[in-house]
């Protein structure tokens, strides 16, 4: 998550591109807004380094996609058109991932933050990428409420996601066990 | 838009529920996110008015909006189900909005106010309700971006309502008259 | 949920909006699509009888809503922006609704109808309106599935209603009042 | 798209399964609603094949996915937690296609061949595999509408997908390109 335009500094870009090399590597999905700017910089990254990148449009279909929202196409392997709008796709988005990456950003990324914060998400803060992100600590302090979501800050893109990898492998995969075994197992079961 | 939880005083309850009363009062509609805390007081304040009071809800039906969101069934004339949860669902409710009021709140509401802020909403704030609430201009100045969006503070529900209809009778109306003349008319157009 | 297009017999345009105004006086809420045709016949018809009209627009705001799709603004006492186009507005409009009725209609309303159907709806059917549906009965039987959902047929818009709220009044209130049993009555449950 | 239950012969899991690996092996990616039935045996196909498989799931979260809706996790690259239900998925998950397969299925397929119908898509029947999809063509001229939608039978996976392939080369980049002409390029454009 994190700027789709306004002035970037070129290290941002670059650190942004390492960040998504280094989830392609590691043979994790990127999930990004499909956007143009700083998301679009880590598709390309993670791309180079043969990762599968899905992107979640704001548009109904590809026309809108280019046309409308002037977003870009390449590196994606699927992009999904919710039709939801700027904001409206950012839930889905969200909601898909397993752990959200913030650098950069405005008014866009702060709602995106909320919303990442208030459904208890694994968040990494990218420093050093200048916009809203740097004011992320002093508004969790406003916002006070445990949501349960944890948030880590780092201005590496690969000890930040070591950091992330540690505790999603502590955390997350835990709930998922817990999902498949209440649940229906990884092949789901057929309705009568 | 406001807090549904957390310890809320009841003078805070009060001035939103008398909100609601001049909103009914006024023959607006009231739309909220059809859940407890705050944004019910509203309804209920409305209702006594007279008002009409639609709620979009998270829920995908009447049961899990009732069961898993323990959320409010009285005062509203039609509770449109979303199924997109608390934050997608709120959305909806920021863009079917002609003017969105703030009062109170935690992540949620900042979630919500970054997403009226960024959709270029007439947005008011009614002050002294706490939470979030009262950050909401120095949150400004740290996301240091000009969405459009036009925010107005009051503690006063009724001066809050008056500042916000007056701006709205400026700036509203004529981009509504703007897109009818465009479009299809009140009546819309019968496709082929 | 019937016809926005295509030629409509005017005795099919006078039968819906007399739906549409017993709606209206008996105290009932119509929520359309708020598109052309059919649907805005009904609300005519529910405004004229002094009742709410609820619209859910696939329009992301009223420029979308008057200029991409051409559709009516008059007779609504509130309009839903979902942003999620002509069919995906559907489904939150059909899940909102205690009882769905259909009218002539071509391929969106047969999705309309699908829809309605696996989500064990109270059904009704307008006949000698036309269009696809004249043959949802066959349709049924294509299906070949028991969701649950119960369909009526009445050329009589009058006769038709008061089936469905015989049935209504069977078998949804039950449903109702077990959700607020179970759940946090109709005030709702104000969270910690 | 088809068949998530009810009785499903093993010729038609065998065929479904035969058409998965054939998209995968071909370079396509493959997108279903993860859920069980004859689309997770697509997926299971398809990853057989090397593909890459992304999910458009009903759930909210993968503890809905998996305990609510008994579905799938195996096989998929990534799952996008849409939240909207079964049929609000299907929305989505036919939008982000480019091509849309049929096989087998009841209502819940009904109301995805509508959608696709009515958004202009190019279909594919796989035949020979029971359900609503042999009624389809039925369906079609009682809808009596020509909305763009191409649609193609055959009993065979490989020369199914061979025929839409041809139709997609001719028909869909045309339009593809024309986006790219008009917006912003593969890369996108950095908004001001």
């Amino acid at each position: 998550m994190g700027s789709a335009g306004g002035h970037i500094d070129p290290e941002v870009f670059q650190k942004v591109r390492d960040l998504g090399r280094t989830i392609g590597q590691k043979g994790y999905v990127l999930i990004t807004g499909a956007c143009p700017g700083l998301p679009h910089e880590a598709a390309k990254g993670a791309k180079e380094a043969g990762g599968v990148v899905v992107g979640v449009s704001p548009a109904l279909n590809m026309d809108e996609h280019v046309i409308k929202y002037l977003s870009p196409t390449r590196c994606y392997d699927a992009i999904i058109y919710t039709g939801s709008g700027l904001m409206g796709r950012e839930i889905e988005n969200i909601r898909s991932c397993d752990v959200v990456i913030f650098a950069g950003g405005r008014s866009g990324t702060l709602g995106e933050f909320a919303i990442a914060y208030d459904e208890a998400k694994v968040i990494g803060v990218l420093e050093s990428t200048g916009g809203i992100t740097q004011h992320l600590g002093s508004i969790i302090e406003m916002v006070n409420k445990d949501t349960g979501a944890i948030v880590f800050y780092d201005q590496d893109p690969e000890r930040l996601l070591a950091k992330l990898e540690e505790v999603y492998r502590a955390v997350i995969p835990q709930r998922h066990l817990e999902a498949l075994e209440e649940g229906g197992g990884p092949d789901g079961v057929i309705e009568p």
